[in-house]
């Protein structure tokens, strides 16, 4: 193991996160928030004193392996996490250091699940500093197109080990360099993220949302993070509005290759089977929890066609790109809108996106499998490869993807388990198994809300501080992609070269 | 496809579906039910009419591939459940035949979730004639080794097509072959099987339960089926005859090759690692359980420490050997134990086993793969292959495995889609979700209860009609493990040849 290389890196990065923090800072001057602006001045100081600490010493040996790469990737991730709780904690909006950590780790990590029960201010926002809102929101954009590809952008590292670390860090089974040098790779999706980031931004002011909202909006929907910065949600604002979110919420969960093709005037290439799985998807369930939620009498709700319309569009958007913005209560629509909301949790968005979930690719790999399997039992003299827009699934594409999956069945099993050992839920919920299996589903997947008492107006602060940890962990696995996470329990790992 | 052989095969079994019904023909003659008699008589009656018209003429071309092979098998059990629920029909006990179907298709699956809602006579039978209720405790003993390998170790069948129809029939992955002969292995298996009933039988009548009871009850625990007759279930019992069935119900999740092995004096052999597998589950799951009623302070349910251990028990080995059997309403267990059960419905039992479920060696060898994957992604270069037993999985076998579950997920999915719709479940449950969930799971790895409205107090009957056929073909489709009834859907299947 390279541990200088790591330091360095961890050091960088402490560096970077000093200057993200520069945008809650001046945001507490525009608010003149100056009680508030001590705490994150003090989180800057700390990232800069530990960042400068990490970066003494020299580095000869830059050589990067795949062991590396993850290691890199989840110290990374982790530090940036710890550090970024600090703003939270040292301002004393959020007593527990825990629970800080679990806000922080739902802004980077893009789930956007919350901890915060406080009131709400006279105009409908949340009872929070703005800085510290919109430093919320930040994390989100931080987070979703990824920390290390953001410094590799901009920092000249060693090209051997930028492949490895972006494959740790990009959500997805195939990371496909755009452009043959990685570090060009790493500019043109920034440029891409930054771009349309800057489309909605415009969208939602043109709408004459007030600027202060639709950054934070902006900045969450682009990592599909899901942090509201309102009591309410996405209820309260106008139509339009949630039209233009719901609308981004499915730009930012296509894979990125995508709008690089379409640059490119390769429009036929952008629209692969993984684009066009996951737009036949949404259709579908748009569809049915319309028809389900306009048809089916309910006390809770009464929607004309439209308002059905665009509550299912909001919310399917909002669930599958694994983001998490509410403008309704789902929880209280019928039985089948809520089974198909939970279902598409699992799948998420694609992949090269910023959102989570399994990713479209992954389904579409797993369900090939397992039909080309199915025709292997009938025809067992047939031997034909999986394909994809033409391309052969290679062997270890579909192996890898397996065991993926029966990973992520392994951090699931595991994860309610220890969670269901927390008596904390039973007071604050209707149903402890509903609860417990949609906050790990929610969190694992980067989602957000899940059902009952984690539903779309609940929250996880009941929970205990161990489900706490538990959540975190599953967070941070969820973004980097599951094995990344698991490789460090590996004694391997950890044995000398 | 092979039709004429088809017919052969399903003429013989409606036969033998006859002669099978002489058990609840005698039973009625014993307790002077004459009413139900001559339902059972006519339903007799017309296995033999259909069998025999099947008979006529002449079959020719004997041979049996793959494809053949999972036909007979799906179209055999389709027939068997289509005639086996006519005594409940034409005996009027219960009026709807797809009610009576799903009690039959229960039955033969040894799923033993029940639409029964009668009341109960004045010694706490449920209100059916017991020749009734002796064919329902049947057809699990006739369903839990395979009806096929049953005709096949009477019946001197072609040979070739023997092999196929055993892969099909049995369950798990892997079929061993005790002995060379296709058809001795089945006469062995059998032989175990009786004997290990007739044991079963011996043990109760010792502990004063009465003959009836006690042929009913090693009936259903053989098959590790689940039909109770009486209304309370097992809670009526002593604490020595819920240990006796808790054992039983053990002793036939394991893999019947092991008892073959240990009359071969091979004891290591049987212990191999999916056994141990099992058994350490098995532990794990009734300490953690005894641990948490035992502790957990609850209204519902106070218990000593031996109740604690004799309740855990008995509801874990229910449940992990999809029997299904109940002693106490374990849905009013903490969260926590409840999740644990939840979970051990999709272990299931041991290959070879009467159980159900996903099968304790398909668990393993895909965590093996997942592991094996994991290294593979953190030391490209070394490749070793996996083993178990000392022997090498064979790379199709992981494959094959892999796509089980995927098919599992998918056909798990499709399912609780369409059972959501059902308004039904709104009026009967406490959650919607809860209770379409667990009902899948129960159907399709033939369990029987679930939690909430499906709970071990609750049952099926409130069910629409379409959801019940969705369950009728997930209990055929998790009994003969998923293939052999999803190939019927390929329209490779019957292309002609």
């Amino acid at each position: 193991m390279n541990y200088s290389i790591i330091k360095r890196t961890l050091g960088w990065l402490l560096i970077f996160e000093a200057v993200f923090m520069l945008v809650p800072t001046l945001t507490a001057v525009v608010y003149s928030e100056w009680d508030t602006l001590w705490g994150i001045l003090a989180s800057i100081g700390a990232c800069l004193l530990v960042g400068v600490l990490f970066l003494i010493g020299k580095t000869d040996n830059v050589s990067v392996y795949a062991k590396e790469g993850m290691v890199i990737v989840v110290s990374s991730w982790v530090i940036l996490s710890l550090f970024g709780a600090l703003p939270f904690w040292l301002t004393r909006e959020i007593p527990s250091y825990i629970d800080a950590l679990f806000e922080a780790v739902s802004g980077f990590t893009t789930t956007g699940a919350t901890i915060f029960v406080g009131g709400s201010t006279a105009d409908g926002y949340l009872d929070l500093p703005k800085s510290l809102l919109m430093w919320r929101s930040f994390t989100h954009w931080v987070g979703g197109m990824g920390v290390l590809v953001f410094i590799m952008a901009f920092l000249p590292l060693s090209g051997a080990r930028n492949m490895h670390i972006m494959k740790a860090e990009s959500p997805g089974p195939i990371v496909g360099k755009l452009v043959p040098k990685v570090r060009t790779t790493a500019k043109i999706l920034y440029a891409i993220y930054f771009g349309l980031t800057v489309l909605e931004f415009i969208f939602l002011v043109c709408g004459k949302m007030p600027a202060f909202d639709a950054l934070n909006t902006a900045f969450a929907t682009a990592g599909t993070g899901g942090f509201s910065i309102k009591v309410d949600g996405f209820a309260g604002y106008s139509p339009y509005l949630q039209w233009v979110v719901t609308i981004f919420m499915l730009l930012f969960s296509i894979n990125f290759n995508s709008y690089f093709l379409i640059l490119c005037k390769k429009v036929k290439d952008a629209f692969n089977l993984e684009v066009r799985t996951f737009l036949g998807i949404v259709t579908a369930a748009i569809v049915m929890i319309t028809i389900n939620v306009y048809v089916t009498a309910c006390a809770a709700y009464e929607y004309t066609f439209s308002e059905a319309l665009r509550h299912s569009a909001f919310s399917v958007a909002s669930v599958i790109s694994t983001t998490g913005f509410v403008t309704e209560n789902f929880d209280l629509w019928p039985t089948f809108s809520r089974t198909i909301l939970v279902m598409i949790m699992f799948i998420g968005a694609c992949a090269g996106s910023t959102g989570g979930g399994i990713k479209v690719s992954r389904v579409i790999v797993l369900y090939k499998g397992a039909k080309h399997e199915m025709k292997r039992v009938l025809h067992p003299k047939q031997i034909k490869k999986i394909s994809m827009d033409g391309h052969i699934v290679e062997h270890e594409v579909v192996r890898n993807t397996t065991a993926y999956l029966v990973t992520f069945i392994i951090l699931f099993v595991v994860s309610l388990l220890v969670v269901s050992l927390d008596p904390a839920v039973l007071g604050a919920s209707n149903n402890a198994i509903v609860t417990n299996f949609t906050a790990v589903a929610a969190t694992i997947n980067n989602i957000g809300p899940g059902l009952d008492a984690v539903g779309p107006v609940g929250n996880f602060a009941f929970y205990s501080w161990w489900s706490k940890l538990v959540f975190i962990f599953d967070m941070l696995a969820g973004r980097l992609e599951l094995f990344p996470m698991l490789v460090l329990f590996s004694p391997t790992t950890w044995r000398k070269n």
